[in-house]
């Protein structure tokens, strides 16, 4: 193995103090990234015809390897990122729960689409026997982001939609939390080798010329990225230099709008000034549903509604963002924001911080005054305030945002009708919508959708919830073919899920049990 | 409006005779373009938004339209094609099943993936309601094909998913078919009037510049394309450059490979001999899944099946190509594979043609000589026989081939184990495996897959085949919206479709005709 220069490690920095704490790992050699991603290659067919039940027990050893080391894991995650043990357990049992509810869902198969079209006489002449399901696209190259150690990053939802879905999963571990990685990659590597997946089903790269020829290499088949729109535009740059390109599941930016009607003002004062300080500033402001931008009438209520955010600004503690870039940004940005026409800093100016904490932050502007310059997402505990007279200034207003992951309202019934422009402006341009509610906090479930129009995302997927799997799949129809060929949920008379038969749905009647192997530990190929 | 000088004018060409028939249109101008990308775009809300009744009735017009103009469609295609009446007849057959196979289809509801969770508890505390489902992309541009001028034209796959899923099309017309495009779009924006559909739902663009500018328009959100690999990379490049990329569903490229084993060419070689000739000859072998490379065995059984094919061959009408261009190219690619090291011309090579048609060509080479330059698509009736003498041999030669839309393979029972590494290579490369037939004619329907890895397609999915829909549609969740916000397919008590609540399949237990609009004619928003 070619070492690289030492000056090269891998390091892990305590955001508290901005100092190194340990060297984690080499940088991984362009040499090593290539053999990683060909093991995981190597490994493909083989996992890819694992059964749904064999994958499940994987997930689920997953779940129970990152529960069993629980207190250790949330230790070197918070002390990479400042989080605070009280998120990162939360984000644990996240991770946890969601490793299982894809099991959950695997075991069930709707996710397969699977069809079956009988041979027979169509008005085109006579059709062949056809039968379709998707199956893994193949290695997939994921990268973690910096704010979620742990439920967007190694145990992530990237990393067990692929498993979940046949594919092996070669890692780019986060240089903001590198020890976390390699420990969730170590219990996640335990995990499999106890359910005796095939050598190569995981695998991982340490610094970001690695990442960068990880995306590049040929038996790299799909890549989902969690992270900035410029870190996500230079991964699409290497793709488009691929002599095959593949699928870039980008989850990149975020504003989030949230629009507070005269009526919600005025009734919900206290609620949701305090849901919304809450919002902008849980986990130091560094979530991608964070509302960036609130829009709140011009009038006593709206005011009041302010002042109330503003106070509970002022007298909250300072937080510590993730690493000395975030931070260099986060004052980089505020500063641009400040300086624009028009703006004040209605909270947090001259607040005392030190080198390392920062205060929340709340800038205020008439909607007359809105420019670009201060719909730049600035990560942190800060957000901007945009006050409306009419809706037609709102409706103006919405239209120089860009799509965003979410979008919020807060109205009351009466003003429904009135706001009809606004919801419609969020359905276009959003992948979710909020109603008298709060956009963070993202639910692991089969209903949701994480994911939105460019900038917010890429792609026509979501990145949270059950049908994140669609984006590691493709679809592959056997024609004619005997029926040693066909996988098992395609075989005449499989019922342990949802198929549709000759153009009609039809449910499962069974489970997944009562057709695979007792004995799921055992890697059994689900086709001859 | 801006005229073009009439040296730009779209013109129909006869390639029976190589002439210019008719001026069909003026190049479209990088004005009227962004005029007509913007009617669309005007028009995606309220289209969006119709019902599925609605839309279903709107593609039932359009099957209707052109059913009843059959006659004079098949006329003006065949004389701009040369693709001959009876193929042509089927090709419509094909396109007016398919709009109303799409018709059935939304009608069904399946495809909208509608999920309901209601608000309870859950392991990271409780949760919201999240109602999710699809929802149209927006304005897509189509881009038809030269060989096939109805099903994936004008009136084509692409045309009738986006349309189905309530998206408007901007069509570019194919320079080898303007009349035929004009004809068929006179049809469509017929259907469109008489159903109801706003203004803007169709709009098309003629010149090779306009299909340009309409990719990079901004108000375009998709784009369908079938054509060249190096067409699509084209397409690519613009897409890239926009400063919001859009999905590109490109079907570009394959050779389909088709494989016989010896004991299938011993026990069925006329049948094979036979159906390869009509598979590689069929509409001039202008397919994209025509078998442009097939390994035989070397032994004596390959011999004589080989002998059958070039005898056919050799008793062959010639075939007249699609255009000028595709002619060319034809006799290029042929006399770079003649020339290639091994490569003899098995049949066609002497065979008297005259300017305009050509005949069937079969080269063979031994798979030990297989080199990229025989590799090369070629569009029209000629294939290559690679003979191969070892299961060794021909799993290697697979391996040098790109991937393809389609894999074919002709084995015996006992023979089937042995093929297996060749089963998985198809399998791992191919979008559809077909056993013991051939991959010409693709049946529209629910379990086909038209599509495969790079360079056979770049996307997840099938351009043929119900499951098409897909591709122009996007999730969008409302998290706990009033029950006059969502859409009615995700409202509680709606039967019509099958959905997944609390995460449990729950099929429909009632019919779309019980809850829409009697009057299915008139533009019903589905939403609030």
């Amino acid at each position: 193995m070619a070492r690289p220069a030492p000056s090269s490690d891998v390091v892990s920095i305590d955001p508290r103090t901005d100092t190194v704490v340990e060297e984690v790992a080499p940088a991984t050699s362009d040499t090593d990234v290539a053999r990683i991603a060909a093991r995981a290659s190597a490994a493909a067919d083989s996992f890819g015809r694992t059964s749904r039940a064999f994958r499940a027990a994987l997930l689920r050893a997953v779940a129970d390897g990152l529960e069993s080391r629980r207190d250790e894991i949330v230790a070197v995650a918070d002390r990479e990122t400042a989080i605070g043990e009280t998120r990162l357990n939360g984000e644990l049992t996240r991770s946890v729960y969601q490793a299982r509810l894809f099991a959950d869902a695997i075991e069930e198969g709707g996710y397969l689409e699977a069809a079956i079209d009988h041979a027979g006489p169509t008005p085109m002449g006579p059709g062949p026997d056809l039968r379709r399901m998707l199956v893994p696209i193949g290695p997939v190259a994921v990268f973690g982001s910096s704010n979620f150690p742990l439920a967007f990053s190694v145990p992530g939802g990237d990393t067990v939609s692929a498993l979940a879905a046949g594919c092996p999963v070669v890692l780019k571990a986060h240089s903001s939390h590198p020890a976390t990685s390699k420990l969730c990659f170590d219990i996640l590597t335990g995990a499999a080798a106890t359910a005796g997946a095939p050598d190569g089903v995981l695998g991982i790269v340490f610094g970001q010329a690695a990442g960068a020829a990880l995306v590049a290499d040929p038996h790299i088949k799909a890549v989902g990225f969690t992270g900035s729109l410029s870190g996500g535009r230079a991964l699409l740059e290497i793709i488009e230099r691929r002599p095959q390109p593949i699928p870039f599941y980008g989850e990149l930016s975020g504003l989030n709008p949230l629009v507070v009607s005269p009526g919600a003002a005025a009734a919900r004062t206290t609620e949701i000034a305090e849901g919304l300080f809450t919002s902008f500033t849980v986990s130091a402001g560094q979530l991608c549903t964070k509302p960036g931008v609130v829009f709140l009438p011009r009038d006593a209520a709206g005011d009041a509604l302010r002042d109330q955010v503003v106070r509970l600004a002022n007298a909250s503690d300072e937080f510590t963002l993730l690493n000395s870039r975030i931070r260099a940004s986060f004052f980089n940005i505020s500063a641009r924001i400040a300086g624009a026409p028009g703006t004040r800093m209605a909270a947090g100016a001259g607040r005392a911080v030190d080198r390392i904490r920062v205060a929340p932050q709340l800038f205020e502007l008439q909607a007359a005054d809105l420019t670009d310059t201060v719909l730049e997402e600035c990560f942190g505990p800060s957000t901007v305030v945009v006050r409306y007279s009419s809706p037609a200034e709102l409706e103006a207003a919405l239209t120089r945002l860009p799509p965003s992951l979410t979008g919020t309202i807060h109205c009351t019934d009466d003003e429904l009708d009135g706001f009809e422009p606004v919801i419609r402006y969020f359905e276009a341009n959003s992948g979710r919508i909020v109603f008298d509610g709060f956009p963070t906090g993202v639910l692991v479930s089969w209903a949701q959708t994480h994911g939105g129009p460019w900038p917010a995302t890429n792609s026509l997927h979501t990145s949270v919830g059950v049908t994140a799997v669609r984006r590691f799949l493709r679809p592959l129809t056997w024609q004619n073919a005997p029926a040693a060929v066909v996988p098992e949920e395609l075989q005449e008379g499989y019922t342990a899920i949802p198929r549709r038969v000759d153009g009609a749905l039809v449910p499962a009647t069974s489970t997944v049990a009562a057709t695979t192997s007792a004995d799921a530990s055992v890697a059994a190929p689900s086709t001859a």
